[in-house]
């Protein structure tokens, strides 16, 4: 089986706890853009749902699918949103997330559902958060280069995201320090030191918010709850 | 003496200590905006300065008198910041900004200045910062529903500023929710709190920040150094 093949049998899996009449909140990236699809042809079928998506992105491509999408003024709370990761640690399920550049919409989402199941193919999990993978740190455009001194004076090791030369930016308005952290020791006491930061507005640490995750692997889907 | 000419007092004393060469943060809100007027009156005298603005309205007033603007990609540290506060608690120096909604560029400008002086007039200093006085806190546009319901959820009476109806929107493309937190018993540990609270940007909160704070009462202008 090929990765995408993992990332699909673990969205079907996700997708079957969809029912009509919830309110879902719809991720960011390649397994969740999936997941996503897979939704639009249930709706096709007869499903009867409101999304509220996590980026432009799969905003557009809900839409795309005939997904009515819905705000939170109408329903600030989710019954359900679904979304992947790029780091999920075995035992805990924290979670880093922010590759695609969508944290923030993505953590508002994660905070403002009953549950949250996040879907990854194996490879995304690890024993213990960071190496190889960088903290995603979304900070304010105003004063990026002081806040991403700060950073490095911290010891965080930011590097600031560009994209064509110029520095990416985020669904907010916002750009991302990609931070070389290599050993999370306690990502409780990460997050609070990286918010004590001015200029962060938010971190790609997902603490305590996954109720699940169903992982796709060679020998079939798993899940793991906490 | 009216309170406009205790402003004046205050502002002129912290510019006094402005010299050619410096790089210059150059505050928000009514007091703050006296100090940029005496600030270009010394310009169009000589005076060679940049200044970095907390606000696009404090960035058009610096323009139209003549003041050099600057960025944070040439300027990261800057050498000297002058802006207001809300409220000044006594001792600490600890303030309450953001009644005039530039609390996040204000926060950001006084992380990256090797200085703050805050001007103030006499009835903005407090024993304890609060009371009457709600507290500014920045979150994102993005699900403020959601957030405003977490913020309400911690005990926070948060109210979500308006302007003609519409939610006021900060210079970030945020909102503002004014929270009628009565006493802060401690600054720091509700500032981690708030952070906590995903969908928060930043709190109006500054800890630490001011070096000095300049205060125009009726029997003259006097200096608080922590």
């Amino acid at each position: 089986m090929d990765r995408d093949a993992l990332k699909r049998a673990a969205a079907e899996r996700a997708v079957a706890e969809v029912t009509s009449g919830m309110v879902i909140g719809l991720g960011s990236g390649t397994t969740a853009e999936i997941a996503v699809a897979l939704l639009g042809e249930k709706v096709a079928a007869g499903l009867q749902i409101m999304g509220i998506a996590t980026s432009e992105r799969t905003a557009s491509l809900a839409r795309s699918l005939g997904i009515a999408l819905t705000d939170f003024a109408a329903h600030p709370q989710l019954d359900l949103a679904i979304d992947g990761a790029d780091q999920v640690e075995l035992g805990t399920l924290n979670l880093i997330k922010g590759l695609g550049g969508a944290l923030l919409r993505e953590k508002i989402v994660a905070a403002a559902t009953r549950r949250m199941i996040v879907i990854v193919d194996q490879g995304k999990l690890v024993p213990k958060l960071g190496g190889q993978t960088p903290l995603p740190v979304e900070i304010t455009s105003f004063g990026w280069p002081s806040t991403l001194e700060r950073l490095a004076a911290a010891g965080y090791r930011p590097i600031l995201r560009q994209t064509g030369g110029q520095p990416f930016v985020t669904d907010g308005g916002n750009h991302i320090a990609d931070c070389a952290i290599v050993t999370i020791a306690d990502a409780a006491r990460l997050q609070a030191d990286l918010h004590a930061i001015v200029g962060v507005v938010e971190t790609g640490l997902f603490i305590g918010m996954a109720a699940k995750v169903v992982v796709g692997g060679p020998q079939g889907v798993e899940e793991l709850t906490r």
